[in-house]
């Protein structure tokens, strides 16, 4: 019998949908991941109508360490900013477990051959050639001020699309969604980049995230694979 | 018989919804807007399973000016952003139609009291409290400054809201769905903050926005008013 993890493998390597659910301790929500490099528009639909919650995409630490997309916390956190728009210096992100210190949060962007770049159509191939183009300079090996250059002619900023952004170290020190779906896309062998959506409850006065037990219910009844994030941790650190 | 302008009006003073396409020949996309001083989870459920793109919210420039709240872009041009963090340098957002020169996105935000920021219990909160704060710091012509640091000691970027300034001269100056939601929320008398969603197509292959014909022939089904740009234009600078 195939167990989860060579499910969850299996369904990334052929650009299908895994849900994780980082741990009832944690923020206890379930995401839905596809892997960005074969995304289509209906994947994408997917993840709004079943999911519902905010779109992001993750990306592994060295797809921001190629184009050199930083956190934006510290973007906000430079002096020149908080001299010229205040507000910042009292809007820092609030110290918790979810930010551990740090947040995963980037910069958001469209494709720039997008009209709006709302629409799945649009979204879903924002994402994938932000995915092919890191194939691309990873296989030239590019100088980062000819891939930023190369990022740039490709994407504009802002846009539709929300980047997270693991961190350097993985699972070894944050254990959130970004570097969950970023451990899961290593070990499947597939490019570091993700499309994430938290699953939100859908039923009668509950406003919640989706509880555990329905989102592994609806993930069992369409064939999903399943995982945790300490089921990933334990493969993935051993 | 009620105008579909005066029935925008009234659902905008009793919370409810409407709706509002920008116009064919512009981004051809409808968006649902409910006014965020009243908005209940519900709602916010209503917006992300019936409308389904990126919810947004926008503010109306004195909101902007109260808090000093800045456009993104104007962020990221700053010298010491790109020096810093050379990617932005080639970033720049496409110039057209849609932005018009500039563009409408400012910040990302959470209220500090939500867990994640992400369920619609969290989000409807933080997006009430932000239209809350703006009527209070109004009411106690206080300064921007003081302003500023109430609002920090409320909010934290990043965060799952995103809002959408409006420019200083509205309508006449650009009509898209910031300005537009704004002039219905000043017209109507309300706070102007507003939340909005695109409506995208969940009908088969066309992975495109929400015509217009099924975005009205849905708002009529609901009874929600439906307005275009051009109406909204007319009624309000005549």
């Amino acid at each position: 019998m195939t167990s989860q993890w060579e499910a969850a493998l299996e369904a990334l390597r052929n650009g299908e949908c895994v849900a994780v659910l980082d741990g009832e301790e944690r923020e206890g929500e379930t995401d839905l991941f596809f892997p960005a490099a074969s995304l289509s528009p209906a994947s994408l639909r997917l993840l709004r109508t079943q999911a519902g919650g905010e779109m992001y995409m993750s990306v592994g630490h060295e797809v921001a360490s190629a184009f050199g997309l930083p956190y934006i916390g510290n973007v906000l956190a430079l002096t020149e900013v908080s001299a010229k728009f205040p507000v910042f210096q009292y809007m820092e992100k609030s110290k918790g477990e979810m930010c551990q210190g740090s947040c995963s949060v980037g910069v958001s962007l469209d494709h720039r051959t997008t009209k709006t770049g709302a629409p799945d159509v649009e979204r879903s191939y924002t994402c994938r050639r932000l995915a092919e183009l890191f194939q691309e300079v990873k296989e030239m090996e590019t100088s980062v001020d000819a891939s930023q250059r190369r990022f740039g002619e490709e994407f504009h900023t802002p846009g539709h699309i929300f980047l997270c952004v693991e961190n350097g170290k993985g699972l070894s020190v944050r254990t959130g969604h970004t570097e969950l779906s970023i451990a899961l896309a290593n070990a499947a062998g597939v490019t570091p980049v993700m499309v994430g959506c938290v699953m939100l409850s859908n039923d009668g006065d509950d406003f919640g995230a989706l509880r555990p037990a329905p989102a592994r219910a609806w993930a069992a009844s369409r064939n999903i694979p399943f995982l945790t994030g300490s089921e990933i941790v334990k493969h993935v650190l051993g």
